[in-house]
């Protein structure tokens, strides 16, 4: 495996790009702006996934699964609500290909098998599940509805880059029903705070809780709150929504329940989503120049042992330690890889697994045997150190939870000294041109504003704080008094 | 929730669709032929996924994720060895919708958005999988590779039915590829064994493990494997498959490989799949004129405990005993609900767990708070007793395996009984008529014959079973000479 990877600072896209295939994540497919996620990749994804079904399932949450197709009818049912929905998206139109009557090689779309009703891949599945809470509810015994869905969407997207914007993904997507407001705003509180709680102390990604302007909501919600991610190369991205949608899909859709006191009343309602998107969060949190970097917490591999052995009775002997290093590491729980292959030398086999991140390496050599030691080097500070054979499991144990830590505060600090606050619109500018990261700035509440500053600088409101201190001030771009600071950035 | 299921002996179909609908499984959706799997069939399903991933990560196989789509082009190149490749399909032909300018409320699919190439909704994934492969393998160093991914699939049914028949399901499908012939047949036998080992041990289904005739194997297929099971109603149902697909997608998508003596070959492949078919199996094994009956090692809730009360301060004391309860049986890792829900009556309740075949149910009344008792039923036997208090942990231990072992005896009995040899074709006929199950039979092992018979009884060979004992006889159609028993039965 050939490492050679660009530099962050000559073409941080370009180092992403590369990473992703060069450590075995993704690849792109034969079919435009769909990716394959290969077994590393989707290893990293399944501890993700493990970790957030854990968490919805203890508030409550239950699994299901809706249909991939919604019927053309049902967007136009929630289009009224939603004017401003992407409409970019896979149309199915027929159900059967067959020979080409004039090539026999060849197979065309059979004219006579067209749908009478084009049905769209999902983007989003407001639509198709609320047509089907229409039957579950009818009254307040019904309520609440705590559903999630695993599942793959598709959105018809132009330029994608692997993991960041992809036409197909994976994600989940919850869908309550609520008898009041008030429980509903609560869920939605309650998921964003699930998804920050995951993404700070899970993936070691710090991240600022607020809430959407209303440009930037989801169509159809009436609040949207997000988490937002700072990326090393100061641009942000939004790593989590949590959507208060009011009863306008119980309206669209028509879903009503009777109260305690026997009044019919419109369905209140959340969504929320995290998705393969946070992939390249991960990736672009911690990883450096050599590759990729991961928090112990999300390694497929956490330790690997290398032997380094001439001839078949040194490794004989390396492999009596290493079996048992594997077998009292497994008896922690750490997940830990004996890397005896020989069609590799140990060179090539230490830049693998430095490219994909593996948290801690053993190397076990013949001088070691003498000493009773082996070598232990930490893929997040390059750092290397010779400890006692049987110092390893503690070392180790210990290590794996000093790196989780490491890995976010060194992100939490680059976070942090990315704030910057500034009052006038020419540091708004020099700031985001020469700094990056987030600009801490007053804002006069009104779109067009907002819209004027993206069209100028193409940094947008990435969200109004949660913790954001109250504060009189005037607007960065139109003098106009402001309360309150928000949080501009480029963003992904 | 009402019950009045349709008796199994008056219309077994029907008996089968209220159930899935009433026990909350799953439903219909506004899709035509796609299901909403429902919370508590998608607890059933995440059960069964979590132990066959297990099973397939035990056998060292990884998951991945590759496209929904699978370009025209990628068909036709497949089609060049799979003649008989259905062609019912999901196409899609277009990526936008846009409001129709006749009418704003309408959307129209835009006819700009024209693909250039058809995409396919996968109806399976050999084609995108071994087209990625072929970047993936080039010397012996990257065999072989063992991917297994859990995704949806769709394929244009026409006539659908819950679970057994669906235009959309989900499923998992296995994609190895090997360097020799010898291996990727040991593979298709492992995954079999592991399937049979599955449905056996964790589903409580007996099955017959053989091999498909050629004009049942799967298309592109040089040998398929199968276990077969028997359903209540006399016919069979193939629960699981694996196929040894020689070279055939390796030569259709040119993936060769250098082998350690540099001699270049096309690589060994197979594919392996279950899917929520298997829902559809576990119902009609186990179930009863009363509702679903579900083996232990998958039912959500193994146990639950209803309270009988008058008032706040009974229903005070009962909770004491059940919370505790609770606690116990849940530090043995069993999963227990208190169904405390004041909007039930009791008989609701239990009308409700017998539906959806909960193993254990516990009442306690004011009775049992005097006499330190709990009334214990099974659902599988629905009887009744009466047991102390600091029994029930205990007792409810060995229930439940005892359930898990009985479930399975008792099908297997059944299905023991409904394997009948027969030695003419009246008896055939006679046999398949009056009392169905798997039909014994010697067959000349001619497609013609197999054909024959199917267009006459609408019974076809399940499979020739591995363990079928080699014996010299007639072929029970054509009286041509055979030297092994079938099995022959009407299938879902």
């Amino acid at each position: 495996m050939s490492k050679n990877l660009t530099k962050r600072s000559e073409d941080y896209s370009k180092w992403y790009n590369e990473l992703v295939v060069k450590a075995d994540l993704a690849e792109n497919s034969a079919v435009r702006g769909c990716m394959v996620i290969k077994p590393y990749g989707y290893a990293i994804w399944e501890k993700m996934q493990a970790e957030l079904d854990k968490k919805f399932k203890e508030t409550g949450h239950q699994n299901a699964y809706f249909p991939l197709f919604v019927p053309k009818s049902l967007f136009e049912a929630e289009e009224k609500n939603a004017e401003g929905f992407a409409k970019e998206c896979a149309v199915v139109t027929h159900y059967r290909l067959k020979t080409d009557p004039d090539d026999a090689s060849k197979l065309i779309v059979d004219p006579n098998a067209k749908l009478e009703e084009e049905l769209i891949v999902r983007p989003t599945s407001e639509a198709i599940i609320w047509n089907t809470y229409k039957g579950w509810i009818q009254s307040y015994r019904d309520l609440p509805i705590l559903v999630n869905q695993w599942a793959n969407v598709v959105r018809w997207e132009m330029r994608t880059r692997l993991f960041l914007r992809t036409a197909e993904f994976l994600w989940q997507e919850g869908h309550t029903a609520h008898e009041t407001r008030q429980e509903a705003i609560a869920e939605t509180e309650q998921m964003n705070n699930v998804y920050a709680d995951f993404v700070e102390n899970f993936m070691a990604i710090p991240v600022v809780k607020g809430r959407k302007t209303e440009s930037e909501r989801f169509a159809g919600a009436e609040d949207t709150y997000c988490i937002e991610a700072l990326m090393q190369d100061g641009k942000a991205l939004q790593a989590g929504t949590s959507h208060f949608l009011g009863q306008n899909f119980a309206k669209a859709f028509d879903v009503k329940f009777t109260s305690k006191e026997g009044k019919q009343d419109y369905v209140w309602a959340t969504s929320w989503g995290v998705s393969t998107r946070l992939m390249g969060a991960l990736i672009m949190t911690h990883s450096d120049d050599n590759g990729l970097v991961l928090p112990p917490n999300l390694a497929p591999i956490q330790v690997v042992i290398v032997p380094i052995y001439k001839g078949e009775e040194q490794l004989n002997q390396i492999s009596e330690v290493a079996d048992q290093l594997v077998e009292d590491l497994r008896a922690k729980g750490i997940s830990v890889k004996f890397d005896n292959r020989d069609t590799h030398r140990p060179g090539a086999k230490f830049a693998q697994y430095e490219l994909q991140g593996v948290p801690l390496r053993i190397a076990i050599g013949p001088k070691d045997l003498e000493k009773g030691t082996v070598e232990l080097a930490r893929r997040d500070t390059l750092s290397k150190q010779f400890i006692q054979k049987d110092d390893v499991v503690n070392t180790i144990e210990t290590l794996l939870v000093e790196i989780q830590e490491s890995l976010h505060l060194k992100a939490t600090q680059y976070r942090d000294s990315h704030i910057t606050e500034v009052n006038s619109f020419e540091e708004f500018k020099e700031v985001l041109e020469n700094k990056g990261g987030f600009i801490s700035a007053h804002w006069d509440g009104a779109a067009e504003t907002e819209q004027k500053i993206k069209e100028l600088t193409k940094a947008t409101i990435r969200c109004i704080p949660f913790d954001a201190k109250e504060e009189n001030g005037v607007c960065v771009y139109s003098g106009n008094p402001s309360k309150v600071r928000v949080l501009f950035a480029k963003a992904y």
